[in-house]
């Protein structure tokens, strides 16, 4: 599924002449999608957004819209970023150098864009800004890092029953302070292949930048967590690990030792998609943003998200 | 149908001997039911309660169950407390003043009452807790105060879509500033009859405690609201008059009249159910309810919640 969506993606982002780059900054209800990437006759973000743009746009067929994070089903985005390539005649003409009434021409063109495509997107599915990209922007490769958020409630008597559908419900109770241990062992930068599905000719190396819980009620615990990129379910296994050592079904020798056989092996669940939200990407300034684009693409190859 | 409803609860509320009265504190969210009150042939909290008690308790036909805050359609709860009178071979034959086996009887099977009511009850509906309640304790009659609260977004490019469930969507921008200023106006006794859906014999005469706007994120304000008790649509008839102070629709000055002429009026909007949550309901401790509930019934006839 992941390759497939892959080979839509054009290996040189630079844009066509007459096209323009237009950033799309996104949130979603993931519960009823089966996740950002295409699938077949599925309800999929990416293809009910490109159906969208099509629309409005008067496009032969959806345009590719490629995204910093490749969400699984049911995961939740308040931060999504995603770009699109579309004609100059849709978004306006003016390159970024233009002033006066092209520039006015071009921006209210924009704002049309903005405006009709956020009417015709489902209620689950919101258009925060539709922007035109910086040069040599592209929401994958120029994106610095990606904060996930996960909500756990571990006394569900207490949650309320409309947050449901972004908490996890967990049936024992548990021990932020272990679960900030077990965290501090897993930042920084390390080959996380024991938390990661095996992709051919893919790292699975990552630096987690961050990742801490805390209660922001009594029967709830909050993790947030930053990494440069993150690999496919990956954020979802290490919530699994960190709440089987929050638990006190496991400890953190199990935690180290697991971390450093740098295989997938069962001893790891991947907590329930629900309680996910990908929160926020970061991304450079304009101005180091072509660099930046450079950069990553020679490091990772084919990094997920 | 509040006139239907009242004519079901026993004038007096003293227990038949081999009855024992049970406080649930429940917490739902209103989106599919029609509110509390039962209506035939309509999904209602009290309806859905009942039939799960009588069920688990192989009770003959559904018990009574009267609640602090008589919700509408739509209105969710995280605080709502109710009681019923159950047989004492349901839940445990003791007494107040019962120890030793006798007591560690009832006590468990009061938490096997509790255990079972919680598993029957569909997601959207979830018991907190069961629990004896203290001599003279009545739900409705005992209450001190009822806090309730509602959620309003007037960015709705910024709202996560999972929140539409208990945020209203407002389209102007809010000033909180003036809808404090609004609120301050409300503060203490008063006759709410502006604000009220008259009813023959019931007084509109209302203490409220605390009015309070907030800004909890740039594209969010929320109302705490605290009264004695409230008339039936009160709350969302008060938020719909602050809303249009708080978009610049209205003044200061006009809210005031509008207050003062205690009679409902076509100015103002009773805002949707869907941001409104009875939040919390408090009680006088055990020794002081009995003479609590002879007061409430004495001064104020009929209140409504």
């Amino acid at each position: 599924m992941v390759e497939e969506v892959l080979k839509d993606e054009p290996a040189d982002p630079t844009v066509d002449s007459g096209f323009v780059r237009v950033r799309l900054d996104l949130a979603y209800d993931g519960t009823d999608f089966v996740g950002w990437a295409r699938q077949p006759g599925q309800r999929s973000v990416q293809e009910v957004l490109a159906a969208a743009i099509a629309q409005i746009s008067r496009l032969p067929k959806p345009p590719i819209v490629t995204c910093a994070g490749r969400t699984d089903a049911g995961v939740h985005a308040r931060g999504q970023v995603a770009h699109v390539d579309l004609p100059a005649t849709v978004v306006g003409r003016a390159g970024h150098g233009a002033v006066g009434v092209e520039a006015f021409m071009a921006a209210t063109a924009l704002e049309q864009f903005e405006f009709s495509l956020r009417a015709v997107l489902p209620r689950d599915l919101m258009l925060q800004s539709a922007q035109r990209a910086p040069e040599g922007f592209d929401a994958r490769f120029s994106a610095l890092w990606r904060r996930y958020r996960y909500r756990v409630c571990d006394d569900r008597t207490q949650l309320d029953p409309w947050r449901r559908r972004d908490t996890l419900v967990y049936s024992r109770p548990l021990d932020v302070g272990a679960m900030n241990e077990a965290a501090d062992l897993l930042v920084g930068q390390r080959d996380f292949a024991s938390f990661c599905r095996k992709r051919k000719g893919a790292t699975t190396i990552r630096t987690l930048l961050n990742v801490a819980w805390s209660r922001p009620a009594p029967h709830l615990a909050e993790l947030e967590i930053t990494a440069d990129a993150f690999c496919h379910s990956m954020v979802r296994a290490l919530v699994g690990a960190m709440l089987n050592v929050g638990d006190g079904r496991r400890d953190l020798d199990w935690l180290s030792e697991y971390l450093n056989r740098r295989v997938r092996g069962p001893g790891v669940t991947v907590a329930a998609a629900r309680g996910l939200v990908l929160d926020h990407v970061a991304y450079p300034s304009a101005a180091e943003m072509a660099e930046r684009q450079s950069l990553t693409r020679a490091r990772r190859f084919l990094p997920e998200d």
